[in-house]
């Protein structure tokens, strides 16, 4: 067993302090890489506050980057030194179905998610990104491409893949028109995607104050949402609309304004049920569709994309003990537009 | 005006009977067709049973085959005696995006429903196939394959477009897995459809009287769906489900047998919303869809297939006066699987 330091929370709730803990022993086919950024996601702060208790003391963090500290033998494409990046995801069967085609994070036998997951070696539960060193199985390790900032580019390994997956499996590129709603963690990377993707990117934002923010990102467009008459001048204006806010909205007016065939992505999780009328979705024959993070081809192809377009997070750089903090500001939606923890 | 007999109900609820009413003389561009059969769909009982009072008298029926009686100058492609057929959609805008892409349904200023909805050319209101004549645009009159018996065929102008675009639109064929939710007048042509178009075809019924039937449809496999255990064991089985019941059923279960990025498909219209839990989107990266009818270039391909392979629906054939008595059965779901008014 390996000893690491890591940020924990011991009781759901409690702001994540220094832990000493063990990682597993690296096999063959592993490779511990040195961690030193870990993106802030709403997950994090939802698993730290309100997680199952018997998962704690619990390491968040699943948007890594860092660099190889030392690979397994039969490891023979990444060498100690190279700069990688982690996500959400650090095993699945790699035999079903969705595994074998790529899309590993629809594991028919779920994957084995970066932290509070079992371990697939161990039997042990995982422990996340905000830690100073994680032993991952070599496919689930992304090299970083040269020209990256390691900083801006750990977000981009969940709220990049989160929404890159969507608007590439759903047609986003030239003659299309994307609307994007929030202006967030994910919402920020989502413009700024659509755009390189060549899509007429709209935002859409209850926030005035996003407005300027959202067009310097790439969007063509902006929608303020809090006039209901703004949402309902956009009837049949989109063929995809991104809901990035993870809120329960009411889905009827951003139905009303796909166009036909438009499908409208939840790219963030509700807690509560969505009430949809079937007129809504049977007049124009339009689509409701969730969305998970990306399995590793995506995420490799999403790294290649943001590395050819300078595509990083805006970050706010903080220290580990400033992670309770930067939960609490994330919180209150006060970050533009994602913290980054650098590890000492 | 054109003198013609059609069966009216004149109030909302009342039992359709004969009623002389006038339609529009024909234009150069229209097409007079002698309505032989006329098939009745649910959407005719619920638009007689509660209908908006201002529409009636009200002729209902849109589910015609005929006989081109007379075509207009500009008409050159068909002629007196030819057989065609007519469905939901009697004109159109025709110059929207939707419309020239041959998505006439989803015409963005509303396409003319054939009864019930504002002529365009005349302003009066529609009135449908339960008559003994219509005047329709050339464009909106389908040539009836060779070999397709009139009675049979009639409700393929809207039960069968209604399956067959969905089927087509979200890629049913060999290698993918097909649900077909509701065994009745959509479901029976469903079935038929999709085991045309070579995919493995699953009935999912909750009537056991009805698992031979499917299986003599071409369903490969039925589920008894009162049987919970037997739908939570087709996890992960579908690529598409096609819920043909109209009923407002709980998704879940329905979700929860799709693959990933399989599409649960609303082809009837349940009266209620629907309550959608958003993670049973978010695993498996799942979607709903509405679906219409279909454009003009769909509806001919479904007759050219179900030309090809002998596809049309079993019929009950009624006269005219029985059609009150029609609208009883099938409202208690008493019908194998579709009646069809025979006109005199």
């Amino acid at each position: 067993m390996r000893q690491v330091t890591g940020w924990a929370a011991h009781t759901p709730g409690e702001a994540p302090r220094s832990w000493s803990f063990a990682r597993r022993d690296p096999r063959p086919v592993d490779v511990v890489v040195r961690v030193t950024h870990c993106g802030v996601c709403a997950t994090d702060r939802h698993a730290l506050a309100s997680g199952d208790p018997a998962a704690f003391p619990l390491v968040a963090g699943h948007e890594m980057t860092g660099v190889v500290e030392a690979v397994g033998d039969e490891v023979t494409d990444l060498r100690p030194g190279d700069r990688v990046a982690v996500g959400n995801i650090v095993d699945s069967c790699r035999t079903c179905v969705p595994c074998r085609a790529g899309r590993e994070n629809d594991c028919e036998a779920f994957p084995t998610l970066t932290y509070g997951g079992e371990d697939r070696v161990s039997g042990g539960t995982t422990q996340g990104g905000f830690s100073t060193e994680i032993v991952v199985d070599r496919h689930f390790v992304h090299a970083l491409p040269a020209g990256l900032d390691p900083a801006g580019a750990a977000p981009l390994l969940c709220a990049g893949i989160t929404t890159w997956s969507p608007l590439r499996r759903f047609g986003a590129g030239p003659g299309t028109t994307v609307g994007v709603v929030g202006v967030g963690g994910l919402g920020h990377l989502a413009i700024r995607f659509a755009h390189a993707l060549g899509a007429e990117t709209v935002a859409l934002t209850t926030s005035e104050a996003k407005a300027d923010a959202a067009k310097a990102l790439g969007a063509d467009d902006v929608v303020l949402t809090r006039d209901p008459d703004a949402l309902a001048r956009q009837a049949r204006r989109f063929d995809l609309l991104l809901d990035t806010t993870g809120h329960p909205l009411d889905p009827a007016p951003y139905l009303d304004a796909l166009a036909v065939d438009g499908t409208y992505v939840l790219a963030g999780i509700p807690p509560r049920p969505l009430q949809i009328d079937p007129m809504s979705l049977v007049v124009g024959e339009k689509r409701i569709a969730g969305t998970g993070s990306g399995g590793v081809p995506a995420t490799r192809e999403m790294l290649d994309v943001a590395a050819e377009h300078g595509i990083v997070a805006d970050v706010e750089v903080v220290t580990p003990d400033r992670l309770g903090e930067a939960l609490d500001r994330l919180g209150r939606g006060d970050v533009r537009f994602r913290f980054v923890v650098e590890m000492p």
